[in-house]
């Protein structure tokens, strides 16, 4: 029985979609990050362009791309290429490009870093866990960009409560996200943009405290109060010093006095 | 053309379903509450029995049930005989006997309660948000049952970080839930339950607070440090002494030193 | 004592922000729509601009300028002027000038619309939801925009599969998101956006079906065959057509053959 | 310095608290099933609880608890012990005996399983993902439970529109959810249990599907239509056939008529 290719016909309304695909796909991904193998089980987003004259795309081949990229039969080329979340993400794309005919590509990988630290008294390892998420966008003029996201829990120790009550405050947790848009070559680690950001509130959080370094964070949270207005400042101005693309910075404090949040976003 | 009613035909495997229906209804609630006629858009889930010889339920029914408690055509209804959402709930269900046959039914609204509060200092007007969820139940033997459920956004002090650190201690926001399992003729209000949740934190919150009101949060959140485990006991010992039924409190700190949540739990 | 105003200093690192605010902030809206009010309980964020040599805002005026809106006190401004979610945006803005210095603000309102509709055969009145947010944005410049976002439940029957099965295929839920960013003065009523995305599926869901209506809808959607890319298609060419303004599609379709989704998104 | 252990003071209200600990916290685990280690990055809960005379509980202690089970030093017994998710479990609350006394304890770990699957009719390799949840409890009396949760996704089409309109029906998502609550020595694979929720709805669904595949499963499904009733009846039968202990079973369709979902629940 012949196979009717429907997404090969002309639609009766004739518009360019600039995003066709896939998305919500849980699969696995391995990074080989500075010689050791990492596994992930991010999201996943595939999309291409659909022509005015071609009804849909095969979505299948976009699948494949990402499953493909991901299987035993390619474990060497895991070890030598995919040593990033955005390497991995052009290893679809070019797989892709083998695979469906497109102008313009994009794939979005979410998923968690969890980075050992240590705790700041008792020198304690703790494992600290920060939400990321990478894309890769292939424009239509065949030039490669990447958007790099970090999202990082700290907190906030108001100054104007400290002010205005000797020395006592609200403090609560806070949220900074850093967004960096660049050309695919920029060298820019998602660990030092969760740096930036971490280093900018009034104090970095540690999964595992002991009470010596429960004091030494009371402690710092004290010495260093901060509004989100500040908060989102410095990870600006770090971000602006470091990293070469378009910055885009929202910090959001859950208040402990409030039962809304407070919210401070500023971009390049 | 004859209507065939699978819903009646008789299932290959027979076991009798305790809860079926339909959920994640978004509609219209109308309230009279002491006198004033209060508008909600709750999400609603209503489901009744099925027998092990009946395939399926008359689903249409269900959503009968619940728009015509809502409808123009019975606001006098609504005045008379709705005056709390577990009334309106049991009004569902009375309505739903004369429609589709069961021997169990249950209806559920989750929605939100806007109750106006004076600030602490300035004794202004601060409207504050609470979520609330109600259910009524009809069990097997016809009698009637209620879930009563608050959630409460407060705050934690640290007592420990406090005695350690001189009277420096970390806040963070907290949220108190407590749930009361009821005969349905009990009296138990809502805001009664948001009032005990409320008051067993280190302090209330406001959605609107001057700096005068602020300080006195402050000071009051100093004054009255408690861990999770204090705040989920207290509100459990009140919900207790004035609530008739079995009582389950949960709360959740957000630790601002932290990246994850602690939780105290307890149930009667 | 006197109040030190923090907010008021110089801050260390000189950055302009964008937007300083408030969000996540549930309260009460009533809306005078074709003279008849209607109350919501939406989610409010409200923010400003903070310049260079500012280090804070006072976050209070903010709520201030919202909840006054919301007052007993304005129940006449109410039924004069609150005449959509985007003129009550535009008054908490003016009422926010008054208070609060700033060159930029914005003002974002999401909740839910509930619409009467009449079912396709049966002709009964059926209540539907539907997720709406208006944000209006005052720019540097002093002019308004305003940014009107809907979200809608319908379906998608592939015709892909319906081609290769002999009239058989696959059908499942899928979302549709509009969004049009225009000059505030432009006439585009929630509704209409409402009826654009909910007219582009293979057919409209209800909330209540009668068998009868429930046989029109599966009839509907086999005549109606259409791709996640279709739909897209048909609400950007629709939208383009009777709205003045940056036009934004999006729709999302939950499969019923896979576990992820897909989706078709494209943009003026 | 002194350091106060304000926990192990006596509280002004004396309540015994069942489950106080850490939740939402993001780790990894390694998991060594049949001989191959696999790595997930859970969320995890883990609590304790607190008898009358005691203010609170050493929070740290529950984190160095799951952390240490995660750590290098331990590596060999990541291979002997760690079979499981709930072995895991049993050797962090093991863990926990030797660092804070209690006399009830719970271990939660959420995750997601990727397991490789082959298409209907092309016979390729598809890698399909699921929610996994696991819970290991220590009673009071000190006996170890375990409360085993998975959620497919899979699809229902409707035998009642099937009936009336001549093999034409609605098809949509359907989301089915298992549990088991079991002595810990019961064997009870999450697999096994996958299998069953996913083996009863109208038809698997899967991750890659090359036209061929796409048609069976089209074809699949209509020659199985199932209310959501039926799915839920074929996995409560099936697991309580297969799995000794407490079962709940339910399912929820997204269906693609109404704007709200379905809903089926049973238990035994």
């Amino acid at each position: 029985m012949p196979i009717f290719e429907t997404q090969e016909e002309t639609p009766k309304i004739k518009e360019r979609l600039h995003r066709v695909g896939i998305t919500n796909l849980r699969s696995v991904a391995k990074i080989n990050w500075k010689g050791k193998v990492y596994t992930f089980l991010p999201l996943f987003e595939i999309t291409i362009d659909v022509p005015e004259e071609k009804k849909g795309i095969h979505m299948s081949r976009l699948v494949e791309s990402i499953t493909e990229a991901m299987s035993e039969a390619v474990e060497e080329e895991v070890l030598k290429t995919h040593t990033s979340l955005e390497e991995l993400g052009k290893c679809i794309i070019k797989r892709l490009e083998g695979k469906h005919p497109h102008k313009r590509a994009e794939v979005w990988i979410r998923t968690h870093l969890i980075i050992p630290r240590e705790t700041p008294a008792s020198k304690r390892l703790s494992y600290e866990p920060y939400d990321v998420e990478v894309g890769v966008i292939k424009n239509y003029d065949g030039s490669f960009e990447k958007v790099l996201r970090v999202k990082v829990i700290g907190n906030t120790a108001c100054p104007h409560a400290m002010a205005n009550n000797n020395g006592k405050t609200h403090i609560q947790r806070a949220v900074g996200e850093l967004e960096v848009r660049a050309n695919f070559d920029e060298e820019i680690p998602l660990e030092d943009m969760i740096d930036v950001v971490e280093s900018s509130f009034s104090h970095p959080t540690y999964t595992l405290l002991k009470t010596i370094d429960e004091n030494a964070v009371v402690q710092g949270m004290h010495a260093n109060p901060k509004f989100v207005e500040d908060v989102a400042r410095e990870i600006f101005a770090k971000a602006k010093e470091r990293f070469n693309g378009k910055i885009h910075v929202r910090v959001i404090s859950n208040e402990s006095i409030h039962k809304h949040d407070v919210i401070a976003e500023t971009w390049s």
